[in-house]
């Protein structure tokens, strides 16, 4: 079968929808360069426009998804549960998470990406771990899942590589922020892993993508739409993105924090979702209800099942297992310096995008995708939302090694506290569930 | 001044307004390869959909219209006006007019375009006049003006060369029907020209890119309004272009009924539109009111002046004017087809859009700009709308030197004729004016 990409273009423009065999035919020439970006460019704004419906987002997805190589791990027999973040400030969940779930008897291949923008990415914090390494061959995947039960990767070169055309094409025409192009640009690659189930965890609020529920649930929705027509279980979970998850903003610090939870600690913010996604997977695993899966992860932690896990994943993926069991010994920066309350009075913002800037401008993250991470900047937060400070306390330490970096960072957190007067709650961490 | 050009998508994309350096920086770096094609392409799918305001128009036409040369008729003492047609079938209203102005005093530097699709153009039909060449250096036009007071040719290779460029990415792209898109490229053309005055003919119907009166009249309002912001008067007329202009569509017998018009004769509507589009041009030129004008058009053709102005404009451009004088010698097709009544009745529809798409069905039009263009095929029309038919009298006379070639024309024109009992007279001729 072959077509015209002007006319299909012009469908699309004019509010038509394109059939099956064109999506396909669209991303195969695309990936064979047969087609011009000039042309799929002026496609992918015109989706921007006018979106894709479900019968479409279907055979595009799943073109794009076998655009390369797709994972096969029918040498593993349990069940296979991966997660997904929208992204957002000191979401380190994925950490503590993909060791529970391994130790409750759940495969996870997850495939994690690095930070970009204000937020945080699981592959540069994994990396604050002397020695770990996010590269393995994917040959090398059943093996280890087979043996621990986890592998925790960058995305390979030969998984999706229509996905990385596009997303670059994308990333340069003005045509990222469309719900049916994120959508289909994260299932396909999701979908590639070959899994039994998947939970997304989808953020909201100013230091996420999707600022309002609406948004997330249109997205959350879509993806979802996106797994059933492919045959895979995906549940969406909206949660709250208005201010930092736990006190840790960084790299090194996410990890300190991370096993903290393992250890049956940590702040109760990123403990609750832990345990509530580790929850999800079992029961996308079909392990059995809400209840005997929560026992089953409260089991694993307490046990210090999941922390052997942790253990393990680490010296499997050559790194010290000495950090993990004292965390002290992660990188640390050379100064500290400490953000002071102006007034005594109760927190009404602790704002998840402007830390999130900040920590970009400390180093710990990355303003373009070519830039180096510092591991041991960041940010201990000692004061977030609803939580009552007094003039002169801290609001949070910012662990620096640069004076001009600290300078830069402080003049995005102008405005990132507000102390108020009333008490005030923060919002739910949970703000939703789709499946 | 640099800008990023992802930016700028971004800004046109969410609705915003582009500033004149921005505008100007996209034109000049397209031009010059820096901006690529995909970068482009993106932001003119964004202006389809969002549009462009007049304060972003007058200066983005205005770096068009200075991306290449610019015509320099200083040395040229009369008022300079052109005409500009959206184009339609049957529309031979430039090769009766363009020697009218001229008689009267008023030069014309026209610059024409060839037929593509089912339009006719005028270069295709002048080149029917054997030797007649429609290439003439820019560097001759102030002579050819002076001498003769009329130049007609094509539109030359270093005027606006990023109208070249952008209309061949349009056309791959799927961003050709966007109002301000042609209004700029259309006017970037013709001010390129050094006009004192310009009049647009905005076609209206089946045979127009317009198709409804509010549409064409959006179109022509934003026409008006570049040539406002350039300081150029600009006349649009709106005409009715739901059957064809004339009795002859094709070529060489295009050129046959101009003569007839310049000789005084000619088909009613032809001659009308003539008379009227010559008026507005000598007001353009500010020779005077509406009845001085009129008065002197009627004299050009009155006193042969015109004419002899079409004989000495093919002498100049090469051409045979034996032809014009015995228009019997143009071009003829070796036979004829007569496509007779079905009935008795009154024409109810002659659509300009069948006839159109089935003269170059018959070679006398261009599928692609590389076609060649028979001369000599064509429609004689014998019966349009409002006009009284016998069963098995003839419809229109076709001149044709293919038999397939007639017979694909044939297929398109089964609609292309209706013929109803209530008398009906055609549409007004003139469906409005803006200035």
């Amino acid at each position: 079968m072959s077509y015209s990409m002007v006319e299909l273009i012009r469908t699309k423009r004019d509010g038509g929808e394109l059939e099956p065999d064109a999506l396909r035919w669209i991303i195969e020439g695309y990936t064979a360069d047969r087609i011009p970006d000039y042309q799929l460019s002026s496609l992918l704004m015109a989706i921007v426009f006018n979106g894709m419906s479900r019968d479409e987002l279907g055979p595009w997805t799943e073109a794009m998804l076998h655009s390369g190589d797709v994972l096969d791990l029918s040498a593993v027999e349990k069940p296979k549960v991966d997660k997904h973040s929208t992204g957002g400030v000191g979401d380190k969940i994925s950490i503590p998470l993909a060791p529970i779930v391994a130790a409750c008897g759940v495969a996870v291949p997850m495939m994690s990406g690095r930070g970009l923008g204000h937020t945080g990415g699981t592959l540069d914090k994994l990396e604050s771990i002397p020695g770990f390494t996010t590269t393995i061959e994917p040959s090398a995947f059943g093996d280890q899942l087979n043996d621990i039960g986890v592998v925790m990767v960058g995305q390979t070169e030969t998984l999706v590589p229509a996905d990385r055309r596009i997303y670059a094409l994308r990333d340069a025409t003005g045509t990222v922020p469309s719900v049916p192009l994120i959508s289909s640009s994260i299932m396909s690659k999701k979908l590639a892993e070959d899994l039994d189930g998947l939970l997304l965890d989808i953020k909201v609020g100013s230091g996420a993508f999707m600022k309002t529920v609406e948004d997330a649930t249109i997205l959350a929705e879509t993806m979802v739409g996106i797994g059933a027509s492919h045959g895979t279980p995906v549940t969406a979970i909206l949660t709250d993105m208005s201010q930092p998850l736990g006190r840790a903003v960084g790299n090194a610090n996410e990890i300190a924090e991370s096993v903290d939870v393992l250890r049956g600690g940590g702040p109760e913010d990123v403990r609750t979702l832990t345990v509530r996604f580790a929850t999800e997977m079992l029961m996308l695993a079909g392990v059995g209800d809400v209840d005997t899966a929560t026992a089953r992860v409260m089991n694993a932690i307490e046990s210090g099942s999941a922390y052997e896990v942790m253990i393990e994943l680490t010296e499997r993926q050559g790194g010290d297992p000495a950090v993990i069991e004292n965390t002290g010994l992660l990188p640390h920066a050379a100064h500290e310096h400490i953000l002071t309350a102006p007034r005594s009075g109760v927190v009404t913002r602790c704002d998840a995008y402007a830390i999130g800037a900040a920590g970009v401008r400390l180093g710990g993250g990355r303003a373009t995708k070519d830039d180096r991470v510092d591991p041991a900047v960041g940010f201990l937060i000692e004061a977030k939302i609803g939580e009552a400070v007094n003039e002169g306390e801290p609001l949070a330490r910012i662990a620096y090694n640069d004076e001009t970096k600290l300078q830069s960072a402080l003049g995005t957190l102008d405005n990132a506290w507000e102390i108020g007067d009333e008490t005030l709650s923060a919002d739910d961490l949970i703000l939703g569930e789709i499946q």
